[in-house]
């Protein structure tokens, strides 16, 4: 892999080191392992993982639970075990294909799937030029397999969260509806009163409860942004500094 | 039709004869009504249109607007013509089932639908004890067919709304989608921070823009409900009173 920077994500409890050209992790994946409801003891799967952002995120904030990762890119591969090792953190990771699964991960059930899925249809949009950039942005493997691999793997009872943009919800709801239960929609606005550019969606392997709508998660303070002063809300700042969990019902906003 | 009260709507300008057994209109056909982006000279199908509430609301918040109905139960059907004759206001109305659409209407599309269809899934809950009610409430024809059946009365470039309860958003969404385009949804939430319990969901016919997920209407003022009084929020009494529009990208919450 060519030059790296090395970049502070939960206030400073993990250093993560990636890549200065191609796919560059930012808030998703932080918001992404927050909102995972996981314990003490369970295990989790971190589908795409990059660089691992998401998944150290995991185990950083909940302590003992045994994170794997799955990705298909080998440079991005051993920069998240290097990740891992550097941040002295329970997280796995297994290089492949989630269109044909390893037997490492396919022999296996997970009690939480957590997928920060390429976000950006390449039937509609342009591709990326930098070839690393394009795996994991561009939608080469359809969300619709993404989904189904996911809920695949998780135990019965066991959750899966996609974060993606929320332009992509219908597609992303019917595939999640076709295999979980139990779903519920958050929706990540970037102020209150504004529409949602992002959103969390999680399911249940074999959930039977109602479908639940909940309140937006606000992530900028204020109407305007402030020239460029970080004014991200109080409850936001807890997550992306503080390793706060990200509740679907939360009353922050 | 056995006995009947009479309401009023939109501030008193609107009074609706309606049965005191049954289905009854609350606050969900006027809220219906106000999203539908209708103008002059334009025509609008009310499908399901019970005792006429929201087509009849959409007549008198907006002048020179054609408003037609279909109702598959002849008193409803006697009732919401009466409403019109007695609110002098440009509705007619059309007895027929939808799963066999009358001729006047099959042969005819519209620049907006709008549908507040049954809501309770029959096969997950219980049958009224009032068949009149019970047709207006239960689902005795699938969500499917109520979408395909006013996306197909839908002008090119016209409007197809639904209000539905959030719970059914995964398939209402998925059928919205497999007919129509552009779809926006509107979240309608009891109060600020609480998850949603009705949606409003629009798409275009032959729409192509991209999904948008707008922050919520807000119904109700404050935290709690206080005691006997109502607490609307203001743009809600506007709507509900002064047959204010409710846009799907109002700042007022």
């Amino acid at each position: 892999m060519a030059e790296t920077t090395q970049n502070a994500f939960l206030g400073g409890r993990l250093t993560i080191t990636q890549p200065v050209q191609g796919y560059r992790a930012g808030v998703d994946p932080v918001l992404l392992a927050a909102s995972v409801p996981a314990r003490e003891g369970e295990t989790a799967l971190d589908l795409g993982c990059g660089v691992g952002v998401a998944g150290l995120c995991l185990a950083a904030r909940v302590p003992g639970v045994a994170v794997t990762g799955l990705e298909l890119q080998p440079d991005y591969a051993a920069l998240a075990r290097a990740n891992a090792t550097a941040n002295g953190l329970p997280f796995e990771v297994i290089e492949g294909d989630l269109a044909t699964m390893p037997e490492a991960i396919k022999s296996r059930r997970f009690d939480h799937v957590l997928v920060n899925p390429p976000y950006f249809d390449r039937k509609a949009s342009r591709p990326a030029q930098h070839k690393g950039r394009e795996t994991a942005m561009g939608e080469a493997t359809p969300l619709a397999l993404w989904v189904e691999m996911a809920a695949r793997r998780a135990a019965p009872g066991g959750s899966v969260t996609f974060i993606h943009r929320a332009e992509r919800l219908p597609d992303l709801l019917g595939h999640m509806a076709a295999h979980l239960g139990s779903l519920e929609l958050l929706p990540l606005a970037p102020r209150r009163g504004r529409e949602a550019r992002l959103c969390l969606l999680r399911g249940r392997k074999e959930g039977r409860a109602n479908f639940r709508l909940h309140a937006p998660w606000i992530l900028h303070a204020g109407d305007e942004h402030p020239g460029d002063r970080e004014n991200y809300t109080d409850a936001t700042a807890c997550v992306l500094r503080s390793g706060a969990s990200l509740g679907f019902d939360g009353l922050a906003r």
